[in-house]
C-alpha cells in the first residue's frame, strides 16, 4: 500500500494512493484501520510529508564511499562509524513532494542535494531486537536532505545548514510493501542521472540503528529515521530535483531563489564577557 | 497565569494552576480562550511536561562562565559564541514534573544536572524583529538538561548523552507574567544548593536567538527554546533534584538508577567498507 497525506481545505487528510487517485481516508493507518471516504485525482492532490515525526532521526556518514569521498576531502568526520549513531533534523524544513526548495538569500558555497532512504516508524519500540526493529518499521518514504556545506561547516550545529525552512523535502508517499535495501538509489537534477547507488549498501541498516537507538530511547509511530546518501549534487534555483527509489517511488522538487525577505536586524551582543 | 498539563484518565488536559488546585481547562491556551473545566487539588496533580513541542531548540555555551569552566577543562568548543546559535533536542526525552530521572545501566562517568531558563514560543514567527521575538514568547518554564558526559564527548552527536528518556524534564508549569530575565536559577540536589546564578547573564538572549533563528526558519507555537546553565553539578540514583527559577517555579525530579532492562543485543556490523 501507498499511504500519504494531502491538502484538503487547509487540512491535512491522510490518503492512500491507488492507480491515478489517493482515495482520501478516515484516518491515520499507523493507529487504525481508516476507511476510504472520498477521492482526488493524482495530478490534483496537493502534497504534503506523509506524516510529521515526534522524533526525526537522522543518520549521517553511512555509505562507505560517502565517507571515503569526506576523508579525500580532509573531513574529519570522514571515519567509518563504530557503531550506529543518529543525530536528529527539525520538522519546520519538512515539505512536500512538488513543492520548492528555497535557497536562502546570502548562502555562499555549495548548495547540494542528499537522496534518502526514510524508515517510518509504526509501532512503540524500546530494548527491541533485530526482528522488532523490523516489524516496527510500518514503510518506506524518500527523503532529500538538502545542506548548505558553507554553513555546515561554520555553524557549531546544523541548525540552519540542514534545518532551515524546505531544506527536508519527503515523500510522495509510504510504501508499505516493498524490500526498500535491494533498491536503487538515482538522484536526477533537470532529468540528468547525477548520483545512482545501491540503496542497501550502508555500513549500518535501519534495523542496526533502532536496534542500538532503543537501547536509550522509546521510539514512537509516526517518527522517522533518515538513512543518510552515498552521493550528493549541487543544486540552483531553476533546477528540478528528482530522487527515486525503485519500488518506493519518486520525490521531486523543484528549487527557487528566496524572496519577499525583510531587511536584516543584526543581533546585539547584549555583554561581553 | 500559570499554565500545565496533567495527566488524567491517560490523557493530556490543559491546566492553569491557582492557589492549591490545578484547574482544568477545555483546550491550550496557546490556541484559544479556554474555559474552566474541573480541577485537581495541586498535591494529586501528575505533572507532565507542560507542552510537547513541534521543534525543541536548545542553546550550548550561552552563561560566560560556562565557557570561561568548559575552556578550562580544553573543551574545543569553550570559546565564545559570535553570534547566537541553537541545537536540538528531542521529545523522547522529555518528563514531567516529579517524574524520575533514569539513570542508564552501565553509564560511566560524570552524569549532570543543567538548569535552564526556558522560553515557550506562542506565536508562528519568522523574520523577527526584537520586539516581534519579544511578543512572541506565551511565557516561561524550567528545564533541566540532563547530560551524560562521557557519551556526550565519545559519540558524534549529543543522541543519548542529552537525549536518552527521561534526559529532559520540564516544568512544572508556564509562567506569563514574570521579567525571567532578571530572576535567579538556583539547582540543589538533596536540599543543598549546588550552583546559583543570575538567570539572565546570557551572551545572547532568548530575543537575540529568535531574531536569529527566524531568518531562517519559521518557529511556531508551542516550539520550546532551552537557554543553557552557567554551572551544573552531579547527581546519581537516590537524590532529589530541584531547578527553581525565582518567579517561575520549582521543577522537582529523583534519580532512579535503570532497572528491568533485557540482555543487551549487540548490533552487527553488515559490512566492512
Amino acid at each position: 500500500m501507498r499511504y500519504t497525506r494531502v491538502c484538503l481545505g487547509g487540512r491535512a487528510v491522510w490518503g492512500r494512493v491507488e492507480d491515478d487517485a489517493v482515495l482520501l481516508l478516515s484516518g491515520s493507518p499507523l493507529e487504525g484501520d481508516p476507511t476510504v471516504i472520498g477521492t482526488v485525482p493524482l495530478d490534483e492532490a496537493c502534497w504534503l510529508p506523509p506524516v510529521v515525526p515526534s522524533v526525526f532521526y537522522a543518520v549521517g556518514m553511512n555509505y562507505p564511499r560517502h565517507i571515503e569521498h569526506a576523508r579525500l576531502l580532509g573531513d574529519k568526520a570522514g571515519v567509518v562509524p563504530e557503531r550506529p549513531e543518529a543525530g536528529y533534523r527539525a520538522n519546520n524544513a519538512l515539505t512536500g513532494h512538488r513543492t520548492a526548495i528555497v535557497k536562502p538569500e546570502g548562502l555562499r558555497g555549495r548548495f547540494e542535494a542528499e537522496p534518502e532512504l526514510v524508515a517510518v516508524i509504526g509501532r512503540t519500540l524500546r530494548y527491541a531486537t533485530r526482528q522488532q526493529a523490523r516489524d516496527a518499521v510500518f514503510g518506506w518514504t524518500i527523503g532529500n536532505d538538502v545542506s548548505a556545506r558553507a554553513w555546515q561547516h561554520e555553524d557549531r550545529t546544523f541548525w540552519r545548514s540542514k534545518n532551515s525552512d524546505t531544506f527536508k523535502p519527503m515523500g510522495p508517499w509510504i510504501e508499505t510493501d516493498v524490500d526498500a535495501l535491494a533498491q536503487t538509489t538515482t538522484l536526477r537534477v533537470n532529468g540528468e542521472v547525477r548520483a545512482l547507488f545501491p540503496t542497501g549498501d550502508m555500513v549500518f541498516d535501519p534495523f542496526d540503528h533502532l536496534v542500538e537507538i532503543t537501547k536509550y530511547i522509546t521510539v514512537h509511530p509516526g517518527d522517522v529515521l533518515w538513512m543518510g546518501a552515498e552521493s550528493t549534487c549541487r543544486i540552483e534555483p531553476g533546477d528540478t530535483v528528482d530522487v527515486e527509489i525503485s519500488g518506493i517511488g519518486v520525490l521531486s522538487n523543484h528549487v527557487r531563489a528566496e524572496t519577499a525577505r525583510p531587511p536584516a536586524t543584526p543581533p546585539e551582543r547584549r555583554q561581553q564577557p
